[in-house]
């Protein structure tokens, strides 16, 4: 089985919202050991649409949209569909009905005109049901000019995704009893891509499983991915691999697949019976976010602040007056004295803080732009670290850099304590 | 003159990273006026790139990729091109050297093998610089089978966009002087897609400007594009169309292209040289995160604090505890204390609350995951709203759906007061 996934949406090709949809597909595909070789993104067009079908129809047995099933009249996917496979669209009155309800129910008098359009569908297909919108996607069985699955989903992503996975992935999961694709994702943080690969050179020749890496801001990600007919086929052949990219780079590795080093830093405290408060200068209150990101943060996280002044550094985290004065806001000094006063502040295990310079403003020759200091006080012990994150970068990057040092020191920290 | 992007990399076709390259590089085409229909993603892949390829040339005359430029093995896409089109690979000794310098500044001893391989290309191709990494990319004029540019880019987003704006950009403008796409966007919140289209509906059979909406969380944003000989036909153009547009939906337009929520609070507090300081429960530092995302926003902030616990919203804001007790800490009551205990703590102008109930946990049929309460506290006055952002929501929607509620009241409550 080949799927491809076609992208419809003039917004993709005027880049003004990213595709986030063909890679959740992506990911999903895969799980079911569905080979997908193309994605195509196409504007709201309907010659174009087809040009993109029939090439679509030649390669892949499974054809699979997302976008235009709106109500406004760029919304072209079902018309496309339908006239390119040559069949009439019919209205489904009882459809009609629900989406009239679902306006009732979110409060509206009645349904706008426009959305009469999405009760119609091809002759014979069925639809893929929303519960969280009106834009209700089709599933196909298309028998000529050859035999095609079709399914079309909204481009809102979570309304993609529970029909995704209330419908579409149980269909599917029919279909595909023979080969699955195993495949482990191992984290890094705190080296480069091609060091990383480096030591792990051989590895690369592998044909099943097969060894990649991949760089993003402040991670390296290396993906080990059997083609196996079985789940317990494939841990063992990938587990092996897995085992000899550890023996050489264990150091960096911080985890596997969807973890985050929130995530683990979370179970790590929870585990532990730990809390943590953070106080924050440059990075204004992300990693405050990151770690409330988790769900359950609230048993080990009770206060955090983002002192974004020097009078609000001394006046809420006791930092000395006169530290900032001599060595600045963004100085290994003033780091430890805001790790202690935050811990002191919330009575938390440990006191965690930031001050750096963000950008792309306020960098001097000897204090540039991409500077960060890092407090760490635990006890009545204190450690601070400085990292240079890069003139080049840009906020953003700096910032995200700096909660991935942050979360990663906390992380190790929290493994040197016995659980209890 | 057309072209087309295509995005190289197996990660993609399994979904493991998002690709934001595409949509930063189809901005930029429209940005010069050069149509793009066509996105293709495929993988590392020599005969499946060949296969793209061989379309890309029949439909378009400028090609673009991404990825496939790293040292590592899986990294194919000079090779492919060059095989693609009959022609060997260099190697530049000048730009090894480069390389092998480019490591000695990062700390390197010396630089990784595999790197070597970055120094090859298409003979006759030029380089494109990349100032930040490694991996050049190259801009080739392909004269057989048809004259065709040919560009060449790696998959780390910052480096692309170097590379994009200081040699790529500049390449492409000398070709394109006949005719540029002129558009605006408009952004709306507190409305959903269909209510507002159906406001506007006539507009959307326009050809020139071409009217078009789109939905993301917690906003709705239309589209107004209009291609023209120059910018300012198309501003005229444009112009008309906007004036249209807001004359019939004005109460919920908050801001054009590119401005966020938190830029228009940013410029607002710098203009009514006001400041802001903000108390966060569920949001646990989102919305502090946002507003410090703006360069220069200590002109504005001194100090954001998440109380996430009961008992720091009681010591640190001056919450009474009974109110906590008697109505909950999601409550409208607490909310009110909250905001007027951040404006007490910082002597702020401006002391903002959010505390509800992100989920996935923790609701109950009174107060359900989703309900969040808002608190504004000005001079000796202090307002609350409550809202409700759906049970089916994510924790990560309900989030950014509070903050977004919280920045456009703020946003709103700015506007109010005077310039000074």
């Amino acid at each position: 089985m080949r799927a491809e996934i076609i992208s419809i949406g003039t917004e993709l090709l005027l880049g003004q919202i990213v595709n986030t949809n063909a890679a959740f597909l992506a990911q999903e595909l895969k799980s079911l050991g569905i080979d997908s070789y193309f994605q195509v993104t196409v504007g709201d067009n309907i010659k174009r649409i087809h040009e993109v079908l029939e090439q679509a129809q030649k390669r892949s047995n499974i054809i699979i949209t997302t976008g235009g099933l709106g109500p406004t009249p760029d919304d072209l996917t079902h018309e496309a569909i339908s006239t390119y496979f040559s069949v009439k669209q019919t209205l489904d009155k009882k459809y009609l009905q629900e989406i009239k309800k679902k306006f009732k129910l979110k409060g509206y008098k009645k349904m706008p005109p426009m959305n009469v359009k999405q009760a119609y569908k091809p002759k014979n297909a069925k639809w893929i049901k929303n519960n969280l919108g009106t834009a209700n996607g089709i599933i196909w069985k298309v028998q000529s000019p050859q035999s095609k699955i079709i399914m079309t989903f909204p481009g809102v992503p979570h309304e993609l995704e529970q029909m995704w996975k209330d419908t579409a992935k149980p269909y599917l999961k029919s279909f595909v009893k023979d080969s699955v694709f195993y495949s482990q994702i191992l984290k890094f943080t705190g080296i480069g891509e091609s060091t990383l690969a480096e030591k792990i050179k051989p590895l690369f020749k592998l044909k099943n499983p097969t060894v990649a890496p991949y760089a993003s801001i402040g991670e390296v990600k290396i993906r080990v991915t059997a083609k196996v007919k079985n789940v317990s086929q494939g841990k063992k052949l990938v587990n092996r691999v897995v085992k000899k990219i550890l023996s050489k780079t264990k150091e960096f590795y911080f985890g596997k697949d969807n973890e985050t080093l929130e995530d683990l830093v979370g179970k790590a405290l929870v585990k532990r019976k730990k809390t943590i408060a953070c106080a924050e200068s440059c990075t204004g209150g992300l990693l405050s976010k990151r770690l409330t990101d988790i769900s359950g943060s609230s048993r080990y996280i009770k206060l955090n602040v983002t002192t974004y002044s020097n009078e609000s550094k001394c006046r809420i985290l006791n930092v000395p007056k006169h530290l900032i004065e001599k060595f600045g806001a963004v100085s290994k000094e003033v780091a430890e004295r805001m790790a202690v006063g935050i811990k002191d502040l919330t009575k938390a295990d440990i006191g965690f803080s930031i001050t750096g310079i963000a950008g792309p403003k306020g960098g001097t020759k000897t204090k540039p732009v991409g500077l960060v200091y890092f407090g760490l006080a635990k006890g009545n012990k204190v450690e601070t670290k400085k990292m240079l994150f890069g003139t080049n970068s840009t906020r953003d990057e700096i910032r995200w850099l700096a909660t991935q040092y942050a979360l990663n020191w906390i992380r190790k920290e929290l493994n040197k304590l016995a659980t209890r």
